[in-house]
């Protein structure tokens, strides 16, 4: 594929003219969704969601350009050679193959010559086999008894995919296991976990691609030391989620199953492959990751098969780059109103910002100005009484809104003011669309609203598996083809390298001082040296 | 008090220079923090916590100069009338009173010539009388079982300031009581509910100043169907927390005891009120929560007495201005290395976004641009594996810090390569400061750190209910001071009024559908028509 500056393309010219032109009082988006069909125009249904543009500050002309973009860049080109297995990681000079991870099909994807997908199928009968096994009590805690706790150890992408996944179907889980997350090494998290679970019917998934994640092998030591302490040994209590070869897949290290996952798959794309599979299937059964696996599928296929102006991971991708980009926005927030998904935007947090937070482009050159933006969200309606004011009346930013016609809990069916709770709710997301869109006039300053704030709408139909699989697609390949636009790599994470570097000095220097209470912390700088001293002082 | 334009400010013009100054390669943080006693000459410790801002970007010329607003603009003689009863929300008329929530002084504070501590004291009274109450099983559920669940049904400052320091005190939770929250109007969060509790244990707490939240009255009119159906009477398990003579105070409709609260503290700074005081006595026992007031009322005194080089709120918040308004950062972000304070961004994204996310100044004029900044955290470290990548090679956003020296769980002391997990922690959290400011030079662009990314580090010497008062007694003050600087009103919200009205017109067509199947929505525009369609037609 060629390589291009997105700030040197005829194209990004025009558009940095668009973004001047939508300035016009005119361009306001109060008239501009006053067009007839302009819902119609610009919205798109496919891979099972619904997305709705018509409230984000694009005329015909800058759609079009937006659209053009695809065929130049060959972005829905790049998304296929990503999917069949080109290295497009090229800093770390591997695969990207989340999408296989989700695969049904048996067309072979190559990598190095060698089809991945058998040895992705053989996890998957391994988890189906598993988690069936725990179900039925065949594999069982201390005493023969079933498991009813599963402590899923990991960070990062080892932890919010699943979390969010998890939270979304929680109204499914039918198995008799409550799930717990130990993420932060912070021993606070451990002992809030320790206290909520039952020891002896309690298995510990410990996830880590390299198995040396720091976080992850220091809670796994004192879940280990917790297991012991409760006369319980740890190898029958635990499985491990790691790359083969690595620390966790060491039969000197005994767990009672070892799951695979692949160095073409990176961490926040990962929830699809063992890293979810093992938790979700425990938690809600095996059919059901193989529901959301399907779903994701889907959606993986219509991001590489629809063409562009019916594609909506690439239409919310070239929406990014434009506001991000042209129009100057910062931040996004990511609202969906569906407590389900409370766990949504601090997922795409992750996902997005690790993927594309990035100064330089593919070939390492300096970028004119920062890619990615600040995600942030919680659910409506509690993001309204939350910092919607500053939505409204401060500092704009782009906002995803997200519907789900269908709750969970159709029972509850009250109603207030005339109307059943969820439906109070669906009135709040669409109010809140159309307020920030048109604004309103006053005479008093403090109640004037000077609207023309985008957003987008998507819709689910239901929060099932299949959904839940569309709806973490659908953000994978925003964020996938976000980067390819940015012409920048979505799959390295170099800025997490330095604190880590930093990190291993001053743990040194605690080791030193665990060692011998009179070191002094002679290596450290001195403001760390200062922040040493008052932690060992209250030891 | 004089009325100012900071913009219009000599200092402000001089502090514009100082900007442009600092972008110069000699005022890189490495430079600046490798200056002897620089952490002695930008720490300081009082109201029981420690502040650095070392690492921001202050020389201290800027630092002098930022100083110097205290006496020029009256910060400190500002926050004495708001604390003395002085109508500082001038739009609504009203006093601005949440120290007086954590007052135990005697001296009066007078609004319209009445003392409005004894009322306070009152309350407070009752809280304490009810809770031990409900705590000895006087008060009880259906058949006179003890009150096992407490749900707070409650929304915006109702909900995020509760949950935050009950989750941060969740490990003292000693009272052998559940505490659950119900505050989005998604009946998905209900459902959720519903399944966890046990209905006749179960306490209701519905708080609402004016009883007429729409999400509150929804969620509280299918808590009383729920009821109903399990057979019991909403008025023995419901007690109210709201204004003297709103809906919530009528006893045409009983509840088990009202709690008032006063217009003269807003929601968001209402923690301290009987809207964090009934649900915390509940959860904590009294004496906790009596704990957590005198905690923040010392960070209280602090903020008014110390004069402004000693003075942490107000330094925080004139560090806030110069980050947002000279170096022209959009975005804040909180980051505890704690997992109790998981909730403390959730909440300070409240209280800060809601109360300077404005456009307006105190006198209704436009400001040159909006004030306030978007808020957004997740504890340590796991943010470091989910957005930090941004914040070291991307976008740069300045960040609070947040360490604790001793955690709730001190008893889990395992070792992993050679510290403990708490150690690790601080290393990690000490790491991500020291790297973000100073950097790392690589040959390689991708893996080169431009660091000068600025941040704060605070301290609490442990997790206790005083030292949680006094950490949101300090981001109260510090929102407050920040608002004073900029000049604007930051105890209004009128940019929520829109989407409330709008949501109006939309139930409104809701109502008309429900009652009449054929309408046709043609009061609704056309992309909200459309929508509703959707919304009716999978009824």
């Amino acid at each position: 594929m060629t390589v291009y500056r997105l700030d040197q393309l005829d194209q990004h010219k025009a558009l940095v003219q668009c973004a001047q032109d939508m300035q016009r009082p005119q361009a306001h988006l109060k008239h501009l969704i006053a067009a007839p069909d302009r819902l119609q125009n610009y919205s798109v249904r496919g891979g099972g969601l619904f997305l709705d543009f018509s409230r984000q500050r694009l005329d015909d002309r800058t759609r079009d350009l937006l659209f053009s973009l695809e065929e130049l860049l060959g972005l829905r080109e790049r998304f296929g050679m990503m999917a069949g297995g080109a290295k497009l990681n090229v800093t770390e000079k591997r695969a990207v193959l989340h999408t296989a991870a989700r695969s049904f099909d048996h067309a072979p994807v190559l990598v190095d010559g060698k089809d991945v997908l058998p040895e992705i199928r053989r996890v998957r009968d391994q988890i189906k086999r598993f988690s069936d096994q725990v179900h039925s009590g065949r594999i069982a805690g201390a005493g023969g008894k079933p498991f009813r706790h599963v402590v899923v150890i990991g960070i990062g992408g080892s932890y919010l995919g699943p979390e969010f996944v998890s939270t979304a179907l929680a109204p499914l889980a039918d198995r008799n296991i409550t799930l717990h997350y130990l993420a932060n090494v912070d021993i606070d998290n451990f002992g809030a976990v320790a206290k909520a679970i039952d020891p002896p019917t309690t298995l510990w998934v410990v996830i880590s691609k390299s198995f040396t994640t720091a976080e992850t092998s220091a809670n796994t030591a004192q879940a280990e030391q917790f297991m012991r302490g409760h006369g319980l040994d740890p190898a029958k209590h635990m499985v491990s989620v790691t790359a083969k070869g690595s620390p966790g897949d060491d039969p000197a290290r005994p767990v009672l199953q070892t799951f695979h996952m692949f160095d073409f798959i990176g961490g926040r794309y990962s929830v699809t492959s063992a890293v979810g599979g093992v938790p979700l299937s425990l938690y809600l059964g095996y059919e059901r990751f193989e529901a959301f696996l399907k779903g994701a599928a889907e959606m993986d296929r219509h991001a590489l098969d629809a063409p562009v102006e019916r594609n909506l991971p690439l239409i919310a991708a070239l929406i990014s780059v434009w506001n991000t980009t042209c129009l100057g926005y910062q931040q996004q927030a990511v609202i969906p109103y569906s407590s389900p998904l409370a766990k949504l935007a601090p997922h795409v947090q992750q996902l997005n910002m690790e993927s594309n937070g990035k100064a330089v482009d593919i070939e390492g050159q300096l970028l004119p100005k920062p890619a990615g933006v600040v995600i942030f969200g919680e659910p409506g309606t509690n993001a309204q009484h939350s910092f919607f004011q500053l939505a409204h009346q401060g500092r704009p930013f782009p906002i995803d809104f997200i519907g789900v016609l269908r709750p969970h809990f159709t029972q509850y069916d009250a109603r207030s003011k005339g109307v059943t709770n969820h439906q109070e709710l669906w009135a709040n997301m669409l109010a809140q669309a159309r307020a920030l869109a048109i604004g309103a006039g006053h005479d008093d300053q403090a109640r004037f609203f000077s609207g023309n704030r985008p957003s987008s709408t998507l819709l689910l139909d239901d929060l099932s598996a299949e959904n839940i699989g569309r709806l973490l697609s659908f953000y994978e390949a925003r964020t996938v083809y976000e980067g390819f636009i940015w012409g920048i790599n979505s799959f390295d994470q170099f800025g997490v390298e330095l604190g880590k570097k930093v990190a291993d000095t001053l743990r040194g220097e605690m080791v030193q001082k665990n060692d011998r209470s009179e070191y002094g912390f002679e290596a450290a700088d001195p403001i760390s040296k200062f922040y040493l001293e008052k932690l060992f002082e209250k030891k």
